[in-house]
Protein backbone atom coordinates (compact mmCIF):
# COMPACT_ATOMS: atom_id res chain seq x y z
CA UNK A 1 0.00 0.00 0.00
CA UNK A 2 0.85 3.49 -0.67
CA UNK A 3 2.07 5.69 1.88
CA UNK A 4 1.77 9.42 2.88
CA UNK A 5 3.53 10.42 5.85
CA UNK A 6 1.77 13.83 6.55
CA UNK A 7 0.50 16.30 9.08
CA UNK A 8 -3.10 17.73 8.45
CA UNK A 9 -2.59 21.61 8.39
CA UNK A 10 0.75 21.14 6.39
CA UNK A 11 0.66 23.30 3.29
CA UNK A 12 3.19 21.08 1.54
CA UNK A 13 1.45 17.90 2.60
CA UNK A 14 -1.95 19.05 1.53
CA UNK A 15 -0.66 20.09 -2.16
CA UNK A 16 0.44 16.43 -2.66
CA UNK A 17 -2.40 14.88 -1.49
CA UNK A 18 -4.75 16.81 -3.79
CA UNK A 19 -2.48 15.65 -6.65
CA UNK A 20 -2.85 12.12 -5.25
CA UNK A 21 -6.13 12.19 -5.56
CA UNK A 22 -6.50 13.98 -8.57
CA UNK A 23 -4.42 11.08 -9.95
CA UNK A 24 -6.90 8.50 -8.33
CA UNK A 25 -3.81 6.61 -6.25
CA UNK A 26 -4.71 5.91 -3.10
CA UNK A 27 -2.54 6.16 -0.22
CA UNK A 28 -2.70 5.30 3.19
CA UNK A 29 -2.22 8.78 5.50
CA UNK A 30 0.26 7.97 8.16
CA UNK A 31 0.40 11.34 10.70
CA UNK A 32 4.35 11.75 11.64
CA UNK A 33 5.27 14.52 14.42
CA UNK A 34 8.49 15.26 12.43
CA UNK A 35 9.61 17.76 14.82
CA UNK A 36 10.31 15.20 17.40
CA UNK A 37 12.58 14.08 14.66
CA UNK A 38 12.47 10.10 15.65
CA UNK A 39 15.07 8.23 13.91
CA UNK A 40 12.52 6.13 11.64
CA UNK A 41 11.55 8.58 10.35
CA UNK A 42 14.67 10.78 9.58
CA UNK A 43 16.03 7.25 7.71
CA UNK A 44 13.02 7.79 5.93
CA UNK A 45 13.63 11.53 5.14
CA UNK A 46 17.49 13.27 6.19
CA UNK A 47 15.81 16.33 5.70
CA UNK A 48 13.24 15.94 8.38
CA UNK A 49 10.73 17.27 6.90
CA UNK A 50 7.02 16.29 5.47
CA UNK A 51 5.60 14.74 3.44
CA UNK A 52 7.26 11.52 2.73
CA UNK A 53 5.82 9.85 -0.02
CA UNK A 54 6.27 6.32 -0.40
CA UNK A 55 5.33 4.44 -3.50
CA UNK A 56 6.25 0.50 -3.78
CA UNK A 57 9.83 1.10 -2.98
CA UNK A 58 10.29 4.41 -3.50
CA UNK A 59 10.77 6.94 -0.82
CA UNK A 60 9.98 10.43 -1.40
CA UNK A 61 10.65 13.69 -0.34
CA UNK A 62 10.34 17.13 -1.15
CA UNK A 63 6.34 18.14 -2.40
CA UNK A 64 7.18 19.93 -5.54
CA UNK A 65 9.82 17.22 -6.53
CA UNK A 66 6.70 14.68 -5.60
CA UNK A 67 4.38 16.60 -7.74
CA UNK A 68 6.48 16.82 -10.66
CA UNK A 69 7.24 12.97 -10.25
CA UNK A 70 3.70 12.00 -9.89
CA UNK A 71 2.87 14.78 -13.06
CA UNK A 72 5.42 12.12 -15.28
CA UNK A 73 4.53 8.89 -13.74
CA UNK A 74 0.69 9.01 -13.97
CA UNK A 75 0.19 11.53 -16.90
CA UNK A 76 -3.47 11.21 -16.57
CA UNK A 77 -5.44 13.72 -15.62
CA UNK A 78 -2.63 16.03 -16.59
CA UNK A 79 -1.65 19.08 -13.96
CA UNK A 80 0.90 20.90 -16.19
CA UNK A 81 -0.06 22.39 -19.74
CA UNK A 82 1.97 20.82 -22.45
CA UNK A 83 3.59 24.48 -23.25
CA UNK A 84 6.40 25.39 -22.28
CA UNK A 85 5.65 28.98 -21.72
CA UNK A 86 2.91 27.88 -19.54
CA UNK A 87 4.45 25.10 -17.51
CA UNK A 88 7.37 28.22 -16.52
CA UNK A 89 4.29 29.79 -15.57
CA UNK A 90 2.97 27.03 -13.40
CA UNK A 91 6.24 26.24 -11.65
CA UNK A 92 6.83 30.25 -10.94
CA UNK A 93 3.30 30.21 -9.18
CA UNK A 94 4.16 27.01 -7.48
CA UNK A 95 6.85 29.07 -6.16
CA UNK A 96 5.51 31.80 -5.44
CA UNK A 97 3.32 30.08 -2.59
CA UNK A 98 5.53 27.85 -1.47
CA UNK A 99 8.07 30.10 -0.88
CA UNK A 100 7.12 33.49 -1.13
CA UNK A 101 3.94 33.41 0.10
CA UNK A 102 5.08 30.87 2.73
CA UNK A 103 7.73 32.68 4.39
CA UNK A 104 4.98 36.02 4.63
CA UNK A 105 1.84 34.58 5.34
CA UNK A 106 1.61 30.76 6.18
CA UNK A 107 4.31 30.96 8.71
CA UNK A 108 3.32 33.89 9.90
CA UNK A 109 -0.17 32.80 10.54
CA UNK A 110 -0.45 29.34 10.73
CA UNK A 111 2.61 28.12 11.81
CA UNK A 112 2.39 30.92 14.58
CA UNK A 113 -1.04 30.05 15.91
CA UNK A 114 -1.11 26.55 15.39
CA UNK A 115 2.19 25.20 15.34
CA UNK A 116 3.98 26.68 18.12
CA UNK A 117 0.96 24.99 20.51
CA UNK A 118 1.05 21.30 18.52
CA UNK A 119 4.35 21.30 18.71
CA UNK A 120 4.98 23.23 22.48
CA UNK A 121 7.31 25.83 21.50
CA UNK A 122 5.46 28.83 22.85
CA UNK A 123 3.01 31.76 22.44
CA UNK A 124 2.41 33.10 19.10
CA UNK A 125 4.56 36.67 18.47
CA UNK A 126 2.20 38.93 17.64
CA UNK A 127 4.15 41.02 15.57
CA UNK A 128 4.72 37.87 13.54
CA UNK A 129 0.93 37.86 13.27
CA UNK A 130 0.36 41.32 12.36
CA UNK A 131 2.69 41.31 9.45
CA UNK A 132 0.97 37.60 8.23
CA UNK A 133 -2.46 39.47 8.39
CA UNK A 134 -1.22 42.46 6.83
CA UNK A 135 0.60 40.40 4.06
CA UNK A 136 -2.16 38.03 3.25
CA UNK A 137 -4.37 40.63 1.41
CA UNK A 138 -1.34 41.68 -0.73
CA UNK A 139 -1.51 37.64 -1.73
CA UNK A 140 -5.58 38.07 -2.19
CA UNK A 141 -5.11 41.28 -4.53
CA UNK A 142 -2.70 39.28 -6.62
CA UNK A 143 -4.51 35.91 -7.13
CA UNK A 144 -7.77 38.55 -8.03
CA UNK A 145 -5.66 40.17 -10.51
CA UNK A 146 -4.24 36.74 -11.89
CA UNK A 147 -7.85 35.83 -12.26
CA UNK A 148 -9.68 38.74 -14.17
CA UNK A 149 -7.11 37.80 -16.73
CA UNK A 150 -7.66 33.68 -16.37
CA UNK A 151 -9.57 30.67 -15.76
CA UNK A 152 -7.28 29.04 -13.30
CA UNK A 153 -3.91 31.00 -11.94
CA UNK A 154 -1.61 30.03 -14.64
CA UNK A 155 -4.08 30.01 -17.22
CA UNK A 156 -7.18 28.00 -18.54
CA UNK A 157 -6.95 24.99 -17.00
CA UNK A 158 -6.52 23.45 -13.46
CA UNK A 159 -2.84 22.86 -12.47
CA UNK A 160 -0.80 22.27 -9.57
CA UNK A 161 -0.11 26.34 -9.18
CA UNK A 162 -3.97 25.98 -8.45
CA UNK A 163 -2.88 23.07 -5.50
CA UNK A 164 -0.15 25.20 -4.41
CA UNK A 165 -2.15 27.99 -3.85
CA UNK A 166 -5.32 25.80 -2.28
CA UNK A 167 -3.00 23.90 -0.28
CA UNK A 168 -1.65 27.42 1.43
CA UNK A 169 -5.05 28.92 1.65
CA UNK A 170 -7.25 26.03 3.03
CA UNK A 171 -4.66 25.36 5.80
CA UNK A 172 -5.17 29.54 6.77
CA UNK A 173 -9.13 29.34 6.06
CA UNK A 174 -8.84 26.21 9.28
CA UNK A 175 -7.92 28.93 11.28
CA UNK A 176 -10.39 31.89 9.76
CA UNK A 177 -7.72 34.01 8.43
CA UNK A 178 -8.67 34.66 4.56
CA UNK A 179 -11.13 36.93 3.89
CA UNK A 180 -13.46 35.51 1.01
CA UNK A 181 -14.99 38.44 0.93
CA UNK A 182 -12.05 40.27 -0.86
CA UNK A 183 -12.40 39.60 -4.07
CA UNK A 184 -15.51 37.57 -5.90
CA UNK A 185 -12.66 35.59 -8.50
CA UNK A 186 -10.93 34.91 -5.51
CA UNK A 187 -14.05 33.53 -3.42
CA UNK A 188 -15.25 32.31 -6.90
CA UNK A 189 -11.43 29.98 -7.78
CA UNK A 190 -11.63 28.63 -4.60
CA UNK A 191 -15.24 27.10 -4.79
CA UNK A 192 -14.48 25.42 -7.51
CA UNK A 193 -11.59 23.80 -6.44
CA UNK A 194 -13.28 23.14 -2.88
CA UNK A 195 -16.32 21.07 -4.66
CA UNK A 196 -13.98 18.99 -6.11
CA UNK A 197 -13.87 15.30 -4.80
CA UNK A 198 -9.94 15.44 -4.17
CA UNK A 199 -10.05 18.33 -1.63
CA UNK A 200 -12.76 16.26 0.74
CA UNK A 201 -10.44 14.61 2.55
CA UNK A 202 -8.32 17.94 3.72
CA UNK A 203 -12.28 19.05 4.76
CA UNK A 204 -12.74 16.15 6.68
CA UNK A 205 -9.34 17.28 8.73
CA UNK A 206 -9.52 17.64 12.42
CA UNK A 207 -6.38 19.31 14.51
CA UNK A 208 -7.05 18.44 18.53
CA UNK A 209 -7.31 21.61 20.29
CA UNK A 210 -9.05 23.39 17.01
CA UNK A 211 -11.94 23.11 16.24
CA UNK A 212 -13.04 23.06 12.60
CA UNK A 213 -14.83 26.81 11.90
CA UNK A 214 -18.18 25.93 10.63
CA UNK A 215 -18.02 27.58 7.06
CA UNK A 216 -14.66 25.77 6.71
CA UNK A 217 -16.06 22.18 5.23
CA UNK A 218 -19.15 24.09 3.82
CA UNK A 219 -19.44 24.37 -0.11
CA UNK A 220 -21.39 27.37 0.35
CA UNK A 221 -19.75 29.33 2.77
CA UNK B 1 20.00 41.10 -26.15
CA UNK B 2 19.20 38.50 -23.13
CA UNK B 3 19.56 40.25 -20.14
CA UNK B 4 19.89 38.74 -16.64
CA UNK B 5 19.82 40.59 -13.71
CA UNK B 6 21.68 39.55 -10.85
CA UNK B 7 23.45 39.93 -7.88
CA UNK B 8 27.11 38.04 -7.97
CA UNK B 9 27.00 35.59 -4.66
CA UNK B 10 23.63 35.10 -4.97
CA UNK B 11 23.64 31.06 -5.22
CA UNK B 12 20.32 30.93 -7.42
CA UNK B 13 21.66 33.56 -9.97
CA UNK B 14 24.79 31.55 -9.95
CA UNK B 15 22.34 28.37 -10.76
CA UNK B 16 21.11 30.24 -13.52
CA UNK B 17 24.36 31.38 -15.02
CA UNK B 18 25.68 28.25 -14.97
CA UNK B 19 22.91 26.40 -17.19
CA UNK B 20 22.79 29.61 -19.70
CA UNK B 21 26.38 28.78 -20.15
CA UNK B 22 25.99 25.36 -20.52
CA UNK B 23 23.49 25.45 -23.21
CA UNK B 24 25.45 28.68 -24.45
CA UNK B 25 23.05 30.58 -24.35
CA UNK B 26 24.22 34.70 -24.31
CA UNK B 27 23.01 37.19 -21.97
CA UNK B 28 24.05 40.64 -20.53
CA UNK B 29 24.51 40.73 -16.51
CA UNK B 30 22.83 43.74 -15.15
CA UNK B 31 23.31 43.99 -11.38
CA UNK B 32 20.45 44.42 -9.25
CA UNK B 33 20.53 46.08 -6.45
CA UNK B 34 17.57 44.52 -5.18
CA UNK B 35 16.91 44.94 -1.49
CA UNK B 36 16.46 48.55 -2.41
CA UNK B 37 13.02 47.89 -4.04
CA UNK B 38 13.28 50.41 -7.19
CA UNK B 39 9.79 50.55 -9.28
CA UNK B 40 11.75 49.43 -12.37
CA UNK B 41 12.60 46.52 -10.84
CA UNK B 42 9.93 45.56 -8.86
CA UNK B 43 7.86 45.65 -12.40
CA UNK B 44 10.06 43.52 -13.84
CA UNK B 45 9.28 41.06 -11.01
CA UNK B 46 7.08 41.42 -7.54
CA UNK B 47 8.49 39.17 -5.66
CA UNK B 48 11.55 41.87 -5.83
CA UNK B 49 14.32 38.83 -5.84
CA UNK B 50 16.90 38.09 -7.63
CA UNK B 51 17.06 36.49 -10.97
CA UNK B 52 15.19 38.17 -13.08
CA UNK B 53 15.98 36.90 -17.01
CA UNK B 54 14.53 38.36 -20.20
CA UNK B 55 14.72 36.22 -23.06
CA UNK B 56 13.11 38.71 -26.05
CA UNK B 57 9.77 39.42 -24.70
CA UNK B 58 9.59 36.94 -21.77
CA UNK B 59 10.63 37.96 -18.54
CA UNK B 60 11.21 35.34 -15.72
CA UNK B 61 11.53 34.87 -12.05
CA UNK B 62 12.41 32.15 -9.92
CA UNK B 63 15.44 30.22 -10.48
CA UNK B 64 14.41 26.30 -10.59
CA UNK B 65 11.32 27.46 -12.81
CA UNK B 66 13.87 29.43 -14.90
CA UNK B 67 16.03 26.65 -15.39
CA UNK B 68 13.67 24.09 -15.55
CA UNK B 69 12.50 26.51 -18.50
CA UNK B 70 15.58 26.49 -19.71
CA UNK B 71 16.22 22.45 -20.04
CA UNK B 72 12.52 22.43 -22.05
CA UNK B 73 13.04 25.55 -24.69
CA UNK B 74 16.57 24.23 -25.25
CA UNK B 75 16.98 20.62 -24.69
CA UNK B 76 20.70 19.74 -25.59
CA UNK B 77 22.83 19.74 -24.09
CA UNK B 78 20.44 17.66 -21.43
CA UNK B 79 20.87 18.95 -17.99
CA UNK B 80 17.97 16.27 -16.61
CA UNK B 81 18.41 12.56 -17.33
CA UNK B 82 15.29 11.14 -18.96
CA UNK B 83 14.36 8.53 -16.53
CA UNK B 84 11.45 9.66 -14.46
CA UNK B 85 12.85 8.35 -11.08
CA UNK B 86 16.05 10.20 -11.80
CA UNK B 87 14.79 13.09 -13.16
CA UNK B 88 12.67 12.88 -9.18
CA UNK B 89 16.13 12.57 -7.91
CA UNK B 90 17.41 15.56 -9.79
CA UNK B 91 14.72 18.05 -8.04
CA UNK B 92 14.53 16.61 -4.80
CA UNK B 93 18.58 17.84 -4.38
CA UNK B 94 18.06 21.09 -6.08
CA UNK B 95 15.74 21.96 -3.65
CA UNK B 96 17.69 20.24 -1.01
CA UNK B 97 20.55 22.57 -2.04
CA UNK B 98 17.57 25.85 -2.39
CA UNK B 99 15.80 25.07 0.93
CA UNK B 100 17.34 23.27 3.37
CA UNK B 101 21.03 24.39 2.38
CA UNK B 102 20.15 27.82 1.66
CA UNK B 103 18.51 28.02 5.04
CA UNK B 104 21.19 26.82 7.58
CA UNK B 105 24.43 27.48 5.76
CA UNK B 106 24.08 30.28 3.07
CA UNK B 107 21.74 32.40 5.14
CA UNK B 108 23.70 32.10 7.78
CA UNK B 109 27.18 32.18 7.06
CA UNK B 110 27.51 34.41 3.33
CA UNK B 111 24.18 36.47 4.30
CA UNK B 112 25.76 37.70 7.57
CA UNK B 113 29.32 38.30 6.69
CA UNK B 114 28.42 39.45 3.26
CA UNK B 115 24.68 40.89 2.80
CA UNK B 116 24.98 42.63 5.76
CA UNK B 117 27.47 44.64 4.89
CA UNK B 118 26.86 45.38 1.28
CA UNK B 119 22.75 46.13 2.04
CA UNK B 120 23.47 47.87 5.10
CA UNK B 121 22.04 45.74 7.50
CA UNK B 122 24.30 45.78 10.39
CA UNK B 123 27.13 43.50 11.52
CA UNK B 124 27.43 39.55 11.61
CA UNK B 125 25.08 37.80 13.98
CA UNK B 126 27.26 35.14 15.32
CA UNK B 127 25.42 32.72 16.83
CA UNK B 128 24.13 32.47 13.31
CA UNK B 129 27.54 32.30 11.73
CA UNK B 130 28.63 29.79 14.39
CA UNK B 131 25.39 27.36 13.60
CA UNK B 132 26.27 27.81 9.40
CA UNK B 133 29.88 26.65 10.09
CA UNK B 134 28.55 23.43 12.27
CA UNK B 135 25.83 22.35 9.36
CA UNK B 136 27.88 22.75 6.81
CA UNK B 137 29.79 20.08 7.65
CA UNK B 138 26.86 17.60 7.91
CA UNK B 139 26.04 18.80 4.42
CA UNK B 140 29.63 18.21 2.91
CA UNK B 141 29.62 14.44 4.54
CA UNK B 142 25.97 14.39 2.92
CA UNK B 143 27.37 15.03 -0.39
CA UNK B 144 30.62 12.60 0.30
CA UNK B 145 27.93 10.11 0.69
CA UNK B 146 25.93 10.37 -2.21
CA UNK B 147 29.44 11.11 -4.44
CA UNK B 148 30.75 7.69 -2.74
CA UNK B 149 27.91 5.63 -4.74
CA UNK B 150 27.56 8.36 -7.59
CA UNK B 151 29.61 10.37 -10.53
CA UNK B 152 27.73 13.58 -10.28
CA UNK B 153 25.22 14.34 -7.23
CA UNK B 154 22.23 13.00 -8.70
CA UNK B 155 23.56 10.09 -10.35
CA UNK B 156 25.91 9.17 -13.56
CA UNK B 157 25.48 12.38 -15.51
CA UNK B 158 25.93 16.17 -14.30
CA UNK B 159 22.63 17.74 -13.94
CA UNK B 160 20.83 20.67 -12.86
CA UNK B 161 21.17 19.19 -9.20
CA UNK B 162 25.11 19.34 -9.33
CA UNK B 163 24.70 23.17 -10.29
CA UNK B 164 22.48 23.97 -7.83
CA UNK B 165 25.04 22.74 -5.07
CA UNK B 166 28.33 24.31 -6.74
CA UNK B 167 25.88 27.43 -7.01
CA UNK B 168 26.39 27.65 -3.46
CA UNK B 169 29.96 26.28 -2.55
CA UNK B 170 31.09 28.86 -4.53
CA UNK B 171 29.62 31.55 -2.94
CA UNK B 172 30.60 30.47 0.10
CA UNK B 173 34.28 29.40 -0.81
CA UNK B 174 34.39 32.89 -2.19
CA UNK B 175 34.36 34.23 1.54
CA UNK B 176 36.13 30.94 2.38
CA UNK B 177 33.69 29.03 4.31
CA UNK B 178 34.47 25.49 2.49
CA UNK B 179 36.86 23.47 4.08
CA UNK B 180 37.83 21.38 0.77
CA UNK B 181 39.93 18.85 2.63
CA UNK B 182 36.90 17.32 4.37
CA UNK B 183 36.43 14.37 1.97
CA UNK B 184 38.74 14.11 -0.82
CA UNK B 185 35.29 12.97 -2.70
CA UNK B 186 33.68 16.59 -3.15
CA UNK B 187 36.87 18.06 -3.79
CA UNK B 188 37.16 16.41 -6.79
CA UNK B 189 33.60 16.79 -7.65
CA UNK B 190 34.09 20.90 -7.46
CA UNK B 191 37.64 20.77 -9.58
CA UNK B 192 35.71 18.85 -12.01
CA UNK B 193 32.43 21.62 -12.41
CA UNK B 194 34.87 24.41 -11.74
CA UNK B 195 37.46 23.37 -14.53
CA UNK B 196 34.06 23.88 -17.00
CA UNK B 197 34.32 26.65 -19.43
CA UNK B 198 30.72 27.74 -17.90
CA UNK B 199 32.16 28.37 -14.43
CA UNK B 200 34.52 30.81 -16.05
CA UNK B 201 32.10 33.82 -15.27
CA UNK B 202 31.50 33.19 -11.68
CA UNK B 203 35.72 32.93 -11.16
CA UNK B 204 35.82 36.16 -12.07
CA UNK B 205 33.10 37.72 -10.04
CA UNK B 206 34.59 40.26 -7.83
CA UNK B 207 32.81 42.22 -5.05
CA UNK B 208 33.35 45.57 -3.74
CA UNK B 209 34.71 45.31 0.09
CA UNK B 210 35.50 41.37 -0.29
CA UNK B 211 38.90 40.31 -2.27
CA UNK B 212 38.75 36.99 -3.93
CA UNK B 213 40.83 34.42 -1.87
CA UNK B 214 43.97 33.37 -3.68
CA UNK B 215 42.07 29.92 -3.65
CA UNK B 216 39.25 30.79 -5.53
CA UNK B 217 39.61 31.24 -8.93
CA UNK B 218 42.69 28.37 -8.63
CA UNK B 219 41.70 25.55 -10.79
CA UNK B 220 44.36 23.30 -8.83
CA UNK B 221 43.56 24.40 -5.50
Amino acid sequence: MNRLYHVPLSPFCRKVRLTLAEKRIEVELVEERYWEQQPDFLRRNPAGKVPVLRMESRLMSESQAICEWLEEAYPSPALMPRDVDARYEVRRLCNWFDDKFHNEVTSKLLYERVNRKVQGTGYPDSKAVKFGASRIKYHLDYMAWLLDQRRWLAGDSMTLADFAAAAHLSCLDYISDVDWNRHAVVKDWYVKLKSRPSFRTLLADQVPGFTQPGHYADLDF
